[in-house]
């Protein structure tokens, strides 16, 4: 097993790239390191910040850029300086995150926050401390620093696995770190990519209920069959906000639109309820007045995707408990098409680019 | 001992009473119910709740009121369903609180949480169940709920303990709920009635840090004095949020300013931080960057007062540690002059009425 010197993948040149203007190229991976391994890509997601970065939506995208950062692949090279236990030929995963400090001394290294790292590095867009750019997923080989790259458990297929290592962890962690499980109320605001793995993952961790959050009613089918106890239109029922006052503890929201509503959504929660905000819209969040934090003690909060320590736990929570996202697997080579698709809000609920010749195979 | 029928206190009659137009008049108390006690007033405290209330700043005040949710004072008349251990000649507080449910099927009565009931009353200008409504301190006598009279530890001064009834326990609890103690970095935005009780508290709490956060540096050397280990001064010290960027664990808000700068303030917060709103703006806070949430996993969330058990432990916690306020007492017929004074931001740091006959010493 060996990697080439020349990686290939689909490269965005500018803003156009969101319409679908990728193209297969040739590039220069960041130069190996001795932590470092490569991996030869058989999957990687569509994420939602794959098409905010392909179009600037978070400020100006370093183009060229290879986006997809829920890759699942097998390692083929492995630095010297690696003291992860990994050997070639291993399935692991790689998410948002490619690099951080490590330093004992680092407030959130140190404590396995390394998603919080200030010297934190994204899988793609974003520059190595050697002045490197790094370079995602939709492409036939990645190379990252091993200690974000996770082994997949045997029982997990790589088309469910690879959207977990971004869209899984980032409601995912939220969710056990503000106490999801048996006894508690949760809504998840979105349905979709995201909102669905928070259906199916609060579903799985025993929360007494599971409230899906959406504009419309098209979606109370799925999110049913995905584990939602209950459902919530918010631009079709009648006074939702009064009628379901007061009934969650907790409410992970998946959305970006900066126009939510969200005084309506701090009026669900309950004495202490916590809101979480995982989504990230490109403009700022509405006002709310102050009462409506105070009066009952309820908190704001956000999450950024998870450390790998959380990714790896997820990844053994899903397998014990067979947590099975809903995936539509595409070949490779249609990645501009489901980009394209994927800003449209076609997916249902996540796309997932298969690369046959790493291994992958497009149809199950 | 007992207690008349007609009670005494300044009453406010409109929306100028907050310039000094409250007049001392007789007033009918709440019908006496058997949970009911009657306490002789000899301190309260002059909160900026009373301000807001008497110039309809959160909304319409029902006219006439008498304000005032800081009191101490002797228990004077006991109904027979009084269940908890008190005798006539008590000194006893009492704070914003007068009535809850206290029903054990309530979500916040059931787990200690009386100040979030659902049918929460407020010591002045709120209705009981009864249809009667709730009358403050600034009086002779006061009648409330057995349960939300607090006995006052011996060691406390009566004008010391009146402030925290209110003042002292709105940030003394979100302190103690967010972790504040040793190897907690604790920020507290506003230096006045609130505020300084919040620097008290976190030093007495064992804090590592405790900065005190003001538009201006004329109160460096009191909050030195009160405890503070740094002090920022927002609209004097330049580039204040990137130099004390990171740095803190919890930030309580005493503030109640609309346009706060609460995007810098966030900056200060260190991965995992929790920005606490105690202070409540008569307008919505500003918007903020989900980013400011999401990168650093923070929190933003509000804290009101507490229960009846939380006031009992800060008072012990008060009196063991030696806590004591900055107040200044004043004669209860100057209550107007010091309302003005107290909205002018003259106070330094809490104006207590003392009622010389109801056994206060206006000058101790």
């Amino acid at each position: 097993m060996s990697s080439p010197t020349t990686f290939h993948g689909w490269l965005a040149h500018d803003k156009s790239a969101a319409n679908g203007t990728m193209t297969w190229s040739a590039f220069a991976p960041k130069p190996f390191n001795p932590i470092d391994i490569d991996i030869k890509i058989s999957h990687c997601g569509i994420c939602g910040t794959d098409i905010h970065t392909l179009r600037s939506g978070w400020g100006n995208t370093h183009y060229p850029v290879c986006v997809g950062h829920e890759i699942v692949g097998h390692v083929v090279r492995i630095g010297a300086g690696v003291t992860k236990a990994l050997k070639l030929g291993d399935r692991v995963g790689v998410g948002a995150q490619a690099f951080s400090c490590l330093e004992d001394g680092c407030e959130e290294c140190g404590k396995g926050l390394e998603q919080h790292c200030a010297k934190m590095v994204g899988t793609y867009n974003a520059k190595y401390p050697d002045g490197s750019w790094s370079m995602g997923g939709y492409a036939d080989y990645v190379r990252v620093p091993a200690h974000f790259a996770i082994r997949i458990p045997e029982k997990l297929r790589s088309e469910d696995a690879a959207p977990m290592m971004c869209g899984g962890i980032t409601v995912y962690a939220p969710l056990v770190a503000n106490g999801a499980g048996p006894g508690v109320k949760v809504g998840i605001v979105g349905v979709g990519g995201l909102g669905h793995f928070g259906i199916l993952f609060a579903a799985a961790l025993g929360c007494s209920s599971v409230v899906a959050i959406s504009r419309r009613r098209n979606k109370v089918a799925d999110a049913k069959a995905m584990g939602a106890t209950d459902y919530i239109a918010t631009s079709e029922d009648a006074k939702w906000a009064r009628t379901h006052a007061r009934s969650l503890d907790l409410i992970i929201s998946t959305v970006s639109s900066p126009d939510m509503p969200l005084e309506s959504y701090l009026r669900l929660l309950r004495t202490g309820g916590q809101f979480i905000q995982v989504g990230a819209p490109e403009d700022k969040l509405p006002r709310i007045a102050a009462f409506g934090l105070i009066g009952k003690g309820c908190k704001i909060g956000g999450s950024q995707i998870g450390s790998p320590e959380q990714i790896e736990e997820m990844l053994k929570f899903a397998a014990d408990k067979g947590v099975r996202p809903w995936v539509q697997t595409r070949s490779m080579k249609e990645a501009n098409k489901s980009v394209v698709e994927m800003e449209e809000g076609r997916a249902r609920y996540r796309y997932v680019l298969v690369n046959e010749e790493g291994g992958g195979k497009a149809k199950i």
